[in-house]
């Protein structure tokens, strides 16, 4: 990675705003909900299930956008692609990512679509249930994608939750040939099972063949290989040829790269109120401190210190000074 | 007032959504935006404001749509009139006061100016200070009221910041008049010294012949009869024929009622984030507890306990439970 190049870090992702509401674990039974889970939802029961939540707070999200946006709070040059409608949630998500120091200038959609929300139930256990309404997230295709941003970029991440709708997948898909052909390292995230139940095809060849970089939790790489044993997806993954950070919550991350496997303890949290953005805190912090030319341990436990945050409080983007909480952990 | 009511408390204020953003002093000091204040401000404005301020949060607000929120958590039976337009933040603000439990059906406005919004900035003391622009909110006018719900209610609360635009003013002395024949209590609060600077004549005629019970700090009640000795307010409040609840921050609150005065002390706040939204909760605590049958110093302490709630997090709407707040410490 060249600090020659305009962005650190260049994210292609749904470009979302969290609706987060608080209620109680019967409310999601109700409705036959899995506690925990994300999943997409259409207009209608978009509407009829913000018809029932109680009242919410609104804060951007969309996964790799929360990613950068930590990596930006870090210090990272980053810059993020995705697509919003021309609406009120759309400026919002704008005016909070820019106000983040992230680049994003991807033309809002007209006339379609609104902007995607995530209706966010977070349960008294701090746990997030999350339904995606992707709205006009699905409308990012091809001709979005400035060719000569990624080329100027040192890491392309790609967010599997993106890899669901067509255009953008291939939109993602043109984004890889060009990292590839100008030396940009890439990047992806699993995201959920749900995504890595949907495309474990075409996730395995990205490990294989065109991915630098992988983050997932336990869940997402047992998933990945149809593997109930960790350590026989570890295997799988430390055979791959990329990098691999696995995320385990409270008990830290492990890397495993080059043969070698580095575990990382996770950081104590006085209080969980929210866990949406765990992840997405955690990849951003770790590809700063890649960025930074940090050890790949160093790497996990910023990573881990940026999840640590955003968990003690609603909605997935960093409140308190991420690189004051790495300096007194990390110096 | 009496139970056989829809309504206990029966609202008309700004319906407008909180865009909230952490600041350093400075941020204010450079733009002259006085540290604490309510300011009215225009379209442009609020895009240039919102353009320098960092990453916010949207929660929905107005003073008393706040109010008759915390109400209904403490279990009055609460309506609210105001104006929002047909857009995305209309829609999070009629959800949102919905799903509190508040009956809320005044039409949306279309075509117009778009739903009304206040950008607040919090500074790390946790005090906000507060640029609305009303938007939508100018629009609600005589037209809008349905005086059965006026007639059919316990109290109807009015909200001073509401007095400022011509056609609201309309409605709301209109509905003064229906709640008169009707029996009514009419409640007022004062909003803000630029409020009472702007409209003391009429402020001071309401106290006199229209309003049962009204709410200020100490330097709106200063304001309204221009000095800067508070017994000298006093004095002159006592002689008005309401009764006057003058919220004094930390301190707690004077209740003058009768000829006689209830000091009230203060609930104790481990950590103040936001102060936004405190003398609306605690006006809503007020009206809930007498409306449940509770003594003056009993209402004033409720009002306290739920302006205590709401300072220990952003956004003026509250996150505990109320109820159970108010059973702990007072039964």
């Amino acid at each position: 990675m060249s600090s020659s190049r305009r962005f650190d870090i260049l994210a292609m992702g749904n470009a979302i705003v969290d609706v987060i509401s608080s209620e109680t674990p019967d409310f999601l039974a109700r409705r036959g909900i899995p506690h925990g889970c994300m999943r997409l939802i259409d207009a209608d029961e978009a509407d009829s299930l913000y018809g029932a939540m109680g009242p919410g707070r609104e804060i951007s999200g969309g996964s790799a956008a929360n990613s950068v946006v930590g990596a930006a709070a870090l210090g990272a040059r980053t810059g993020f692609v995705g697509r919003v409608a021309a609406d009120q949630l759309g400026q919002v998500f704008t005016h909070d990512i820019r106000a983040a120091g992230v680049d994003f200038t991807t033309a809002p959609a007209t006339g379609g679509r609104p902007t995607g929300r995530c209706l966010i139930v977070v349960t008294p256990d701090g746990e997030r249930t999350m339904n995606t309404y992707l709205g006009a997230c699905q409308e990012l295709d091809s001709g979005d994608l400035d060719a000569a941003m990624v080329a100027d970029a040192g890491i392309l991440y790609l967010e599997g939750y993106l890899w669901d709708p067509p255009a953008p997948r291939a939109a993602m898909r043109s984004a890889i040939a060009v990292a590839r052909a100008a030396g940009t390292k890439v990047a992806f995230t699993l995201s959920d099972v749900f995504c890595v139940d949907g495309h474990r095809g075409d996730f395995r060849e990205l490990l294989d063949a065109h991915v630098d970089l992988v983050f997932g939790n336990e869940n997402e790489v047992k998933a990945l290989y149809q593997t109930d044993d960790l350590g026989v997806a570890m295997a799988r993954l430390a055979a791959a040829a990329c990098t691999t950070v696995i995320t385990r919550s409270e008990k830290g991350a492990v890397v495993i790269a080059g043969g070698a496997i580095h575990e990382v303890p996770g950081q104590t949290v006085a209080r969980v109120v929210d866990t949406t953005g765990a992840g997405d805190l955690f990849a951003g912090g770790f590809m700063a401190a890649m960025v930074a030319g940090r050890p790949l341990p160093e790497c996990a436990a910023v990573g881990c210190i940026a999840a640590a945050e955003v968990i003690s409080h609603f909605g997935a983007r960093p409140e308190a000074d991420l690189k004051a909480l790495v300096a007194a952990r990390l110096g």
